[in-house]
């Protein structure tokens, strides 16, 4: 099978940190088609030779255990090609045309690793010059849009020029082994599918907890902030892949059809709701492993005055019957007390319960995400080490876990994120991409939200850099009877 | 708490291996009431100082690390005192008598490690000698009969002097740490029971591997075979404890009247079914850990002819509308590959397979019991680390488990199996012992079979010493379409 890879924005910060080295990575795993062709594509005048030696120097930065050895990197090298282009020239565009034209690869990837204010523009560039027949696929990096209407003018336009089956629309977290593994439980398992629904869950929590602050991207986030950054698309994501009926086929479209059908069954948000099941945040001062670290306001690119939310807590409901009345959690925000991804499914405890037990101990299910990529499985065993579980009339039981690393298990030459999603992109495979209609529905969820805070100048609750947010977020699990992970 | 612990075979190869160890290591853990006697009784004529010396002795056989310090050893054995007595002489009974009402004890312990063919004269002698007062608890150690005519009749004489509540049958199995967190792993956690039925449950197999011989029991066990040995009692109450139906508490009665249920719910034997459905083995020659071992006919203290089985293999049914249709197959055996003991709960497959699974591929549960004592649930996640897997149209699934080492959790002080028995019977719970109708139930069921084999002069085959017995028994889970753990 032959392609080639178009690369916009070939000597950008996304095709240097993770697309270059994902591809090699491919290209070393032996998962790369052979008979391939990567075109970087950027304003710079250079050769391909000047290009190769470009990314080469790229991987001279990695540490030295990971670096390709010289010959390695020249078979790989010589997969790579350069083309100068401006974006706004349909000359341009013909250009590319011509090299594409000259060698007919079955497949033709276009991936807009650029600035997402020219997705709309490089559509139309590309449909004009014949770029869009069916052998040709895009790919597309979030932010698509800021706004429900500002994602649509995107999927509009897109859409115009190419067929939803060509658009491969990135989440990256659903390029992730834990996420894919995600599915895999649920559906690939005949012992969670009777348990997963709200006869036997309590509730579900999902944390995308980061103890990085802005760094670089203050500017970008400041426009932003965690809810479109991370709640619209990431932790969406998960809760459907979380709450999903099983598809009836491990196709994209099966599994995207129920995914679409978890986000239209949100319960939408009422005022009352916005005020009492969303939580922001935003970060002040404090200590992050014991190094003081300044507050958001104060990060480079940020407002002085800043309103943005570096950290929300939402509770969701999904309106359908099995999942009435559960509350998924969902967390994430800058400047935690960890680098912490994980979600927590809450079984319901024993309905009759005869032994003695720990207060609230109950089963569940944790899902590591990262750092970590894992399963735990909680529950309660007989605890007969102690003298007062010993001689008890009861038996008395104290929590244990059964554990299983993925990484451990699969070891560490594990196919990454970026390189899951450029060989789906290359064989065609749109499972783990969005779909537009599911990207719709979760704009349409968050923007009331988006909306309301906009307005309300109240309730932007500041938490100390290092701790696990606001103490706000904790009062709203709590009123249901619950938790969040760590303080139970 | 004050007790008296009367020790009927004191000197006798019961107390030597287990009871006295035992009894030590609750007195280290502090488990052990502090006011208590432990009255050794034989014929021996020993002073207690004597008595004290020759337990002494015991303990310096051990290995190093676990012998106690002498200071230690001299608090444990002012606990311990001696009686002369022949059980045969009314006379020694009203010593006896005498020696416990100088001191009115809450509790009495009357432990009879004696030879069974003593139980009903020991206990007609106790009541005789007004020893079945209700602060009297009377402990009967296996065999309890050789088949349900004489397993009632000992249950009769033992029931005509003291009251069920007073008698504590035991079934070492069921003071091991695993086999009662069986009872905390179903009854403890909500995660299993929706699980623990026919609709979710492919079959269930118990496997208790030794992969010793007769040793230096030939001559009993070439009267006895597998079936009674540990089928009739220790298989059967594990598989009680798989099937039972949740307690109403965690109390002795209710907790057995379940079993009892199950017992009862044994689909019986019918003649085919006995061939079908019961496969029985003899351990001729092999090889062990590379050493050769001769055959069991071989054995000191065997007929050169016996026709014993060493191993057995069934598979049971039970009737009732959890399990209908869901076999359980039982198998136990000496000379096997190993010595494991373990229980495999196989779930169905998927009702509707989505993913590229392995073939056969399904969850399993497997509960080692020993040498090792943990969980491991076997499940199936995405195998993206080959090549093959990372370029799949669909997504290619791989056999993992989860973990749990009990030994690691809970630390190497737990509590053994017969302190944790010998803890009961002076505190008074019944919980981990046999009640007479379930022993009697037991007994019903195995009879047909022990009668069939005892007519039938064909079905014994014989197995190589090192195996995992006859090939019949593979050929008997194989009809069903299933195999044993170690086969799959």
């Amino acid at each position: 099978m032959s392609f080639d890879l178009v690369l916009f924005g070939g000597t950008g910060d996304l095709a240097w940190r993770k697309l270059m080295p994902a591809l090699f990575q491919a290209f070393r795993h032996g998962n790369l088609p052979a008979d391939g062709r990567i075109v970087g594509v950027a304003r710079d005048d250079l050769s391909d030779e000047a290009y190769r030696n470009l990314i080469r120097s790229r991987f001279d930065q990695v540490e030295l255990s990971k670096r390709p050895r010289a010959e390695e990197f020249d078979r790989f090298a010589s997969l790579l090609h350069y083309l100068r282009m401006d974006l706004s020239r349909p000359q341009d565009y013909e250009r590319l045309q011509q090299l594409l034209h000259e060698r007919q690869a079955d497949t033709v990837v276009m991936y807009l690793a650029t600035a997402p204010n020219l997705f709309t523009a490089v559509c139309e560039q590309l449909a004009a010059a014949g770029l869009n027949t069916p052998r040709i696929r895009l790919v597309l990096e979030k932010p698509l849009g800021h706004d429900l209407e500002s994602n649509r003018a995107i999927n509009r336009a897109v859409r115009s020029a190419l067929d939803e089956r060509q658009i491969f629309r990135i989440d990256h977290y659903l390029g992730k082994p834990s996420v894919q593994n995600l599915f895999a439980l649920r559906f690939g398992n005949a012992l969670f599918e009777p348990l997963w629904r709200r006869e036997h869950i309590a509730n579900i929590q999902i944390t995308i907890a980061e103890d990085l602050g802005v760094e670089k991207r203050g500017a970008f986030y400041d426009n932003t902030g965690a809810l479109r950054d991370m709640v619209q698309n990431h932790a969406l994501q998960l809760l459907c892949a979380l709450a999903m009926e099983p598809p009836i086929d491990a196709h994209a479209d099966a599994i995207r059809d129920e995914k679409l059908k978890v986000l239209r069954s949100l319960k939408r948000w009422t005022p009352p709701a916005m005020d009492q099941h969303a939580i922001r945040g935003q970060y002040a001062g404090g200590r992050i492993g014991g190094e003081p670290v300044r507050s958001y306001r104060e990060e480079p690119g940020v407002s002085p005055e800043s309103r943005t939310e570096t950290f929300v807590a939402l509770r969701a409901e999904i309106a359908n019957w099995r999942w009435a009345g559960v509350p998924f959690y969902i967390r994430t925000g800058k400047r935690l007390a960890a680098r912490d991804a994980h979600i927590v499914v809450n079984f319901r405890q024993t309905p009759h319960p005869i032994y003695a037990v720990p207060v609230g101990a109950a089963n569940k299910l944790v899902i590591n995400l990262q750092p970590r990529d894992g399963l735990e499985l909680h529950l309660l065993a007989q605890a007969e080490n102690s003298r007062h579980a010993a001689r008890s009339p009861i038996p008395v039981l104290a929590p244990v876990h059964l554990n299983l690393d993925f990484t451990q298990r699969f070891g560490s030459e594990r196919v990454g994120a970026y390189e899951r999603l450029l060989l789906d992109v290359i064989d065609g495979r749109l499972n783990l991409f969005v779909r537009s209609d599911e990207q719709e529905e979760a704009w349409r969820w968050v923007e009331p939200l988006l909306h309301h805070w906009s307005r309300d100048a109240n309730g932007l609750r500041p938490y100390a850099a290092g701790t696990w947010g606001p103490s706000a977020s904790s009062a709203m699990i709590a009123r249901d009877g619950f938790c969040w992970s760590e303080e139970c």
